[in-house]
C-alpha cells in the first residue's frame, strides 16, 4: 500500500464532504471558514483547490461540472474509497492540540515592551474573544437541535467554553498589568531556567 | 530597508536571547521546549539551528565558540540590532491565536466513528491536560517570585487556566458522549450551513 500523502487539512475537507453533499471549492472554503476555524486553522482558497486536486488524484473524491446561473461550477463529492480512507485516518492516535498564541509570546517578552503597548494588545485580544463568542452563539442558533449537527454542536459548545476562558484570562492579564509593571531582567547575570 | 525575512519562530528565539545570556542551540531548544511550548509550538532542533544561522546572517545575533568539558560549543547572543528588530516586531499588530485542535476535528466528524473510539480519544486528551497542568505547576514553582520572571509567571498562569478549561470541556464531552450517541447525517438531502 502506498504511503498516505493526504494532509490533515485534506482530511478535514474530506470530512466536510462526508456530510454527503456535493460542494464546490468555494462552498467548502466558506464552510471551513464558518465552522472549522474556531478549532482548526481554516485553509486559504488556493490551498482548498490544491487539496481538492490531490484528493481527486488519489481517488478519494470525484467531481463534475454543474450549471450555476450562466456559469459551470465544479462540485466535489466523497467516494467510497475516500470514506474508507477518512475512517482509517480518524482512528489513528490523535496528536495534542498545536497552538501558536502570538499574544502570549508578547506577554512572555513583556520586559521589552511598554506596559501600555502590552495592555493595548491584550485589550485587542479581548475584543477578538467577544467577536468569536458572538459568532459561536450565532452558529449554535443556526445548528438548532437537528440530530445531524449533534457533533457540530458539541464542538461549538467547546468553542464557547474555550473563548470564555480566554476572555477571563485576558481580563486577569489586564488587571495584573494594571497592578504594576512586572519588571524584566535586571542584569546579564540572570540564571536561565532551561 | 530590506524586507523582514525573520520568521515568528526566529523572533521567539531572539526573545529567549533577550534575557541576556549566551546560549547554545541545544540550550535554546531545551528552554523553548520547557517554557514556550505551552502556548507556542516549540521548534524542532533542526529548525533552531536553521533559524540561528539566519539570525546571525542578518546581524541580529552573534556567536562564539566556548570550551565545554572536552568540546567546543557555539553560544549565541542577541546584538543591539537584534534587540531593536525584536522591539519593532513586538510592536506590530498581533495576529489572533492559531489553533489546530486535532481532537475536536475528530469530534466534529464523530458521525464516522464508533462512540467508544471517540470517547477513548477524549480520555487520552484528559490525560494530556493533566500532564500539562503538572508541568505548569512545576514551572511556576521553579519561577518562584523573582521579578525577572514576572511575565513568564503571567504566561504560566494563563497556561494553568487554559488547560483547566480544556479539562473541564473534555469532561463535559465524555458526559455528552455517555448520554447517547449524538447521531450523524441521516440522508444526502441534509442542508449544509455554509
Amino acid at each position: 500500500m502506498r504511503q498516505d500523502r493526504t494532509s490533515p487539512t485534506g482530511y478535514a475537507l474530506l470530512g466536510l464532504l462526508s456530510f454527503e453533499r456535493e460542494l464546490s471549492g468555494y462552498e467548502l472554503r466558506q464552510w471551513a471558514g464558518n465552522s472549522l476555524h474556531f478549532f482548526y486553522a481554516a485553509p486559504a482558497m488556493s490551498q482548498v483547490y490544491a487539496e481538492l486536486e490531490r484528493l481527486e488524484a488519489a481517488g478519494l473524491t470525484g467531481s463534475r461540472e454543474v450549471p450555476q446561473g450562466v456559469r459551470q461550477v465544479r462540485v466535489h463529492r466523497i467516494t467510497a474509497k475516500g470514506r474508507r480512507a477518512l475512517g482509517a485516518w480518524l482512528r489513528r492516535p490523535v496528536d495534542p492540540p498545536q497552538l501558536k498564541h502570538h499574544l502570549l509570546l508578547r506577554v512572555f517578552l513583556g520586559h521589552l515592551l511598554e506596559p501600555e503597548d502590552l495592555r493595548r494588545a491584550v485589550e485587542e485580544h479581548l475584543r477578538w474573544c467577544e467577536a468569536e463568542l458572538a459568532s459561536l452563539r450565532a452558529l449554535l442558533d443556526d445548528l438548532g437541535d437537528d440530530p445531524v449537527w449533534a457533533h457540530a454542536r458539541l464542538v461549538a459548545q467547546w468553542g464557547v467554553e474555550h473563548h470564555s476562558a480566554e476572555r477571563s484570562s485576558a481580563r486577569r492579564l489586564v488587571r495584573a498589568l494594571d497592578d504594576g509593571s512586572p519588571g524584566g531582567p535586571r542584569s546579564a547575570g540572570t540564571t536561565v531556567r532551561a
